[in-house]
């Protein structure tokens, strides 16, 4: 058993516990002062109290099972610490009654609160209807805790046409991305009225909250299409250990991180006096692009690794930039190797999406790997479901994207597939809802 | 935070260590004698006596972290206390050389054990090979522990085809199942030559474990269906809680046990004197049978609490069946409920699935759910990703799903769309490869 081996679920586990701003027992007397019957069981002294920051004894599993406070100055499942799997899904609106959406997004809310607690959907839960009534939580998380869990939502640009009333709030950054060379989208994985993020350490509790807010909307939405994802491709604290993507190497060691707020505040989370992310309603919100990207694994696999190594930028092993020693070593993209070339070939990956080649564009990733059963012809249907959270598409991703869609030559190893972007309003207050900001 | 919520993981953690024969340090020394340089790291002191019986603190996170021996009598993977995550893929033999096959099955054992004590696929692993050949291991989990990591292989009928000179050796109870009344089944997701069963608690291991095996394999095996799998369903060790499925009902209550050692051998393991299941090569082995189960959870959404306990036969909360008070009392089918009816309905699942209405037959369950985007019509494409292991399919599984499928009223809100049966040889001895006695 190897101790580095430990370090992804360790440093979430205690490190990361620092980075979020309660605890289970914590949590729950701040968002909804002990309201809630949680899933199989109230409250009770003892374990509030093994995960109060007193408690003598760290607990990997306890901080992992933990609650993430729902309500915040920006949505919870952005710079929350990135939770090891996801439950993502993209939503059409199929009414036609603004009030019916409005009071559907007011309902996701309190489930949403509640779930995030570890508590059911609904108050009553598996039986509170009684047995004449369809349950208010469909009970596969019941028994299980709060897992980290954090609800995210997004409006997608069609949410602002004619239908709801919504055109004059669109913002101007809010637009379908721009083709992209090499683009192979498929409609069936492709935009969305709303989407709805779920991660958290347990995916039986991901899919059981994606689930019920599906089961809440019946009617007034439906699925365009979902994305499981089973292991995250980024770190978005300094306390979280970067983990690897399906290609082998560690992704996102220069992500930004949450404990970098001057950094998101300028790369990440809308200004209130920047009219054209949305200003005052969008303010502390942030925009989610969203990338379905297929990875030729069994192509890749038979790369050689000099290869992968100089098509990435990076050693494979320690995931230090090419002429470099660790990880966390600052890029030199003029140092030469002893061929004379220099260490980072001039069409490698990490130098194309670097910061200082894109005038300074940052973006926050959060993806996560994925495995969708096979693709009909021998192989895998895996890859990297990219997630990043920006102030402003078009001017962080779209370049960004333009850039590597041209030139890495990683290209010929992946395969863009699914597409979508959405502005994710800001953090809730005490007392809001989701419908609110929006429809004012 | 509730304290029954955390009883999964931790039961897993500590009560579930006692159940499987060894922890990661000891686990390492017994099988290859410390002969693998573990992903990431070396095996020290340090980290070998964090998991030894005699250390002083239980650790949840390291119990789930830990290594399950690959080779004794059974195979892992089958009463191994079921670990939460799944990658199940179903191959296809492409070479017509029965030596390149034989090959590939005496690489994969050695690329298995490795694998299952947390080591890469091969020497060398990231780096070995050198920079001008492709790395023996794929990447994505070094530096992740072993996580509960077993790898079981089972042979397809086809397999014992004209090919690669089997015939001889077919079992007779390996045929393709028959078909059942309401069968949906989609040839994309049924049969195979072979199949891998990766179970692990960290599905980037189960992934990677498979992922590194159809690498292997290329030119002699193509992927021909794979299922992940989130949850898993049933328990099979009394040190696990029972979890609960996508109908949000615990599943597999009454399931065969790891510590019912004559249960197992008179439902599970084929004995060496019956000749139909394989006679002595097939000794300590099981037959497997997999069904792609999907659920119309929306519709099953909608359904009054009581019609759905009516139709399970156990109340929804507890898991109790009808009648009773608690999850493990025995069904009684006789008794009568308040209405003169019996509490447990003449067409209820428990009922029609339970032993006692089935001559004496008994599986061991091994089930997962699953959630694989959505249908393209609005909801998500979920279910049940049925795994069960038996002694003989044609006398245990066949009768069974005849029966259910002919008047389980669950029927309605399920559908069959895969399916598959595999022979899974006996567990291998120091030294044994999964080739040799198949062609022996």
């Amino acid at each position: 058993m190897s101790t580095e081996g430990l370090s992804r679920r360790r440093l979430l586990g205690t490190g990361g516990t620092a980075a979020v701003a309660g605890v289970a027992g914590v949590a729950v007397g701040a968002t909804t002062a002990g309201a809630l019957a949680l899933r199989g069981n109230a409250v009770t002294d003892d374990s509030a109290a093994a995960g109060a920051p007193g408690a003598t004894t760290p607990s990997p599993a306890l901080a992992l099972d933990a609650a993430i406070p729902f309500r915040g100055v920006h949505q919870a499942g952005i710079v929350t610490p990135a939770q090891d799997r996801l439950h993502f899904v993209a939503l059409d609106v199929v009414t036609k009654d603004p009030a019916q959406l409005r009071g559907l997004l007011e309902a996701w809310t309190r489930a949403a609160e509640r779930m995030t607690v570890g508590a059911e959907a609904a108050p009553g839960g598996l039986v509170g209807g009684g047995p004449n009534r369809a349950p208010e939580d469909t009970g596969e998380a019941y028994g299980l805790p709060a897992s980290g869990l954090t609800i995210t939502i997004g409006y997608g640009p069609s949410l602002f046409d004619e239908r709801f009333g919504l055109a004059a709030k669109k913002p101007a950054a809010l637009k379908e991305l721009p083709a992209f060379a090499g683009d192979q989208l498929d409609p069936r994985r492709t935009g969305g009225d709303l989407c709805i993020q779920a991660c958290a350490n347990d995916p039986q509790v991901a899919v059981h909250a994606v689930r019920n807010l599906i089961r809440l909307g019946f009617g007034v939405v439906a699925v365009r299409w979902s994305q499981l994802g089973f292991g995250r491709t980024s770190s978005t604290s300094t306390a979280q250990a970067t983990p690897r993507n399906l290609f082998g190497f560690k992704d996102g060691t220069n992500n930004l991180k949450a404990e970098q707020p001057e950094d998101l505040a300028q790369h990440v989370w809308v200004a209130k006096d920047d009219e054209r992310t949305g200003g005052a309603w969008m303010a502390g919100g942030s925009y989610l692009v969203a990338r379905r990207i297929r990875m030729h694994i069994e192509v890749w696999d038979r790369t050689p690794l000099q290869e992968q190594e100089d098509i990435i930028g990076r050693d494979k092993k320690e995931g230090a930039p090419l002429g470099q020693a660790k990880e966390f070593d600052a890029l030199d993209f003029a140092k030469k190797g002893p061929d004379g070339a220099t260490a980072i070939p001039v069409d490698a990956h990490v130098r194309l999406a670097h910061a200082s080649r894109l005038g300074g564009i940052r973006i926050l990733r959060r993806g996560y790997n994925f495995t969708d059963g096979s693709d009909g012809v021998g192989h895998l249907d895996a890859g990297l479901f990219f997630l990043a959270f920006m102030r402003d598409p078009e001017k962080q991703f779209v370049p960004m994207q333009r850039a590597l869609a041209k030139a890495d030559v990683l290209n010929e190893y992946i395969e863009h597939n699914g597409s979508a972007v959405f502005a994710c309003p800001p953090g809730l207050a005490e007392g809001e809802h989701w419908g609110q900001a929006l429809f004012a």
